[in-house]
């Protein structure tokens, strides 16, 4: 790997390294709208017959057994991690959840009462990749923030193995976590599930460009979390990192998918190539290693703090290791990023896994406008008007003139029509 | 209009009602693609010629002028109703961004500290109907809170009229709250100019099915508030409420345009039929008549109040007026709805303009997954997480487990690396 200086990259150069993502080809495009297209008009049917052609599994139902279920024991010793988890995630989010109910009542004019109140979505589908792997972590990620939130249903959409089946982790993460409905699909086709099939009104979940583009597709009907997309790390060093952990952290992005991207930002030369050492020794020893040497990967050279900086917010990374003297401080400056890990010690996949944040992130630069998955994601803060007369009398001038500036005329009325037996 | 007993319709009457939007014209989704097209390639020269072709005006520039901008004094008395509107909704959305600033951190492990933080999105792009009519009240509805939220930019897109002016209204109204730039320009067109050529990372704003359409069609490249398409109020009510208020109140929303829907669900015969009776005798004396007779009403009669609950929340309406004995009561039974309106003297037009509340509301059903505009619409809470060793120590374990379970290898390697000296 090339160490490059930030400032003397082309733009073309700097254009490459900001582009992720980008455009859905057309393929994907039709496919998915075909795929929707079929399980809208014969429902079941056709996601049984795409997870065979898929996922090379012959089912005659799509709902996970209730015996299947039955099987696999959650409060099992072997889960413990699970469990674990679990509860840091839950506590992170429960942590929103009393945040989202303190929001207090507003009296805007005396006798004009205005506030919210948290109202869940009552129906949501989350999707968890599987398939060759397995993703119970994205089962905890999505359905803990939904159960927490309230929603009544959380249907889980993931696609099983060629004999049919479900990891049983999976299948325990679900149970612990209050899962009401397991459905063996993944793809385009998982998430028309969902929609046509289930009736969810909120899709969330990561996926492979198929699930994404189907959830925008879909998105003018129900709503979904955010565009998701390859994963991607960006490390923004000074020569307090540890160079070793830099190298290891850009490494375990770099194992997802070969368009995952991992980049290094440091002002210091020294740590530049003390990492790219680094990254040669490890790569050498991973499972992984095919897919960890295609995924894009850079260290790039800053000539000062403010400029690495203003690179990462351009940037906007799906995840954000700040490894430098005082990362707090630096933190400040930083306004588009999905999740922050501050220091040395912070490592990336602990996120991932066990802090109790949520690794359901904006990715390709969405971090500039959207959050991480939440307890928000699963529902909605409604408005409430509470007027006495009196109070609407206070506004009641006010109103009409918005009327007429608007040329509204039974608004006005509308108003004026409560204190007519005055005149 | 038929007063109707709601357990009688018919499921294709009930699914008619229910039934608002619908999909949107092959021709409009053609067209409003061509238009982005044109403004993606050929930017403002494109977004001139739209603007001559659909609203006759003819201009050599998009942005207001700093003369024309100068020319309106928005200190003048005759703004004092924006100025007490503005001061208002200022109230209630200071009040989220408190709420959302509060929030705590928690730390989920010994060593082990999560945390969200508040950032704006950075360049926000909002619209505002106009043309015939003008909207100042929508331009204070998203500006205020973009600017309460911290964005640096925000962007106006609006209508001109024929001479190519906007009304001075509109521009106090954009002074006062801190507009940072006016375009003239409305329709597909705006929204592809505030993408396309000003750069903006959120669009918000109702507006006609161009507009909703144009902003669906940009929203796998950038974010969207919510699919906002016509007006519509249900109105819950028993003998309580006054008759005269309630036909007053649905024709505020039957005026707005030919496509608005206003309901009233009433356990008593007795208030269908007074309702009846004054909307007929209001409607005789509106401005706006023509649009308020074409819009569709419903009166329905509900055997109880458990079937009008379950009613409103299918139907999930932009506006519900509760006006009944105990209006706190039922509100805890509403899951699905946009702004809620309590008592006689809660009128929901008093909603529109001056209560403080916003009015950007989700619509045709989609109050049951998206929330009214708000301070979070144009930021996001990023996550933090710091660890210390000891706190990355106790879930080290738990990590290593996901890294195998997940087939992640460089995941737990990037944690056990930290430890490896201790070995």
């Amino acid at each position: 790997m090339k160490i490059q200086k930030l400032a003397s990259l082309s733009s073309a150069e700097r254009a490459e390294i900001l582009a992720r993502g980008g455009e859905v080809s057309a393929k994907i495009k039709t496919g998915v709208a075909e795929i929707l297209q079929a399980v809208e008009t014969r429902g079941e049917q056709a996601i049984l017959e795409f997870t065979q052609k898929f996922d090379g599994a012959d089912l005659n139902n799509l709902e996970l057994s209730a015996d299947e279920l039955a099987a696999v024991d959650e409060s099992a010793d072997e889960f413990d991690f699970l469990r674990q988890a679990a509860a840091n995630i839950e506590k992170f989010h429960q942590n929103q959840l009393q945040n989202i109910l303190q929001e207090k009542r507003v009296e805007t004019e005396d006798g004009v009462e205005v506030w919210r109140e948290w109202r869940a979505i009552q129906k949501v589908g989350i999707y968890a990749p599987g398939g060759l792997a397995t993703y119970p972590s994205s089962v905890l990620m999505q359905a803990i923030p939904a159960r927490i939130a309230g929603c009544s249903e959380i249907v889980l959409a993931t696609p099983p193995k060629k004999d049919g089946s479900l990891d049983s982790v999976v299948i325990a993460a679900a149970k612990i976590v209050g899962v009401t409905k397991i459905i063996k699909c993944g793809g385009a086709q998982a998430i028309g599930a969902l929609y046509y099939v289930y009736g969810v009104e909120k899709l969330t979940g990561p996926g492979n460009p198929w699930v994404t583009e189907a959830k925008t597709q879909l998105s003018s009907k129900v709503a979904i979390d955010m565009p998701a997309g390859p994963s991607e790390i960006l490390i923004l060093a000074d020569d307090s990192a540890v160079p070793k952990f830099v190298a290891a952290d850009l490494l375990s992005q770099a194992e997802h998918a070969a368009d995952s991207s991992s980049i290094l930002v440091t002002m210091s030369e020294k740590l530049a190539e003390e990492v790219e050492t680094e990254l040669g020794k490890q790569l050498a020893d991973l499972g992984r290693k095919e897919i960890a040497e295609k995924s894009s990967k850079h260290i790039l050279v800053a000539e000062n703090l403010d400029e690495a900086i203003g690179f990462a917010n351009e940037y906007a990374p799906e995840h954000l290791e700040i490894c430098t003297e005082e990362p707090e401080a630096v933190l400040k400056q930083i306004v588009n990023v999905g999740s922050v890990f501050l220091g040395n010690y912070s490592s990336e996949p602990a996120g991932d896994f066990a802090t109790g944040a949520n690794h359901v992130l904006p990715t390709a630069g969405f971090a500039k406008n959207f959050a991480p998955l939440s307890v928000e994601s699963f529902g909605k803060k409604i408005q409430v008007q509470k007027l006495s007369k009196a109070g609407l009398g206070k506004i009641c001038e006010v109103c009409e003139k918005f009327g007429a500036a608007e040329g509204l005329d039974a608004h006005a009325k509308s108003i004026s029509i409560r204190f007519e037996d005055e005149n």
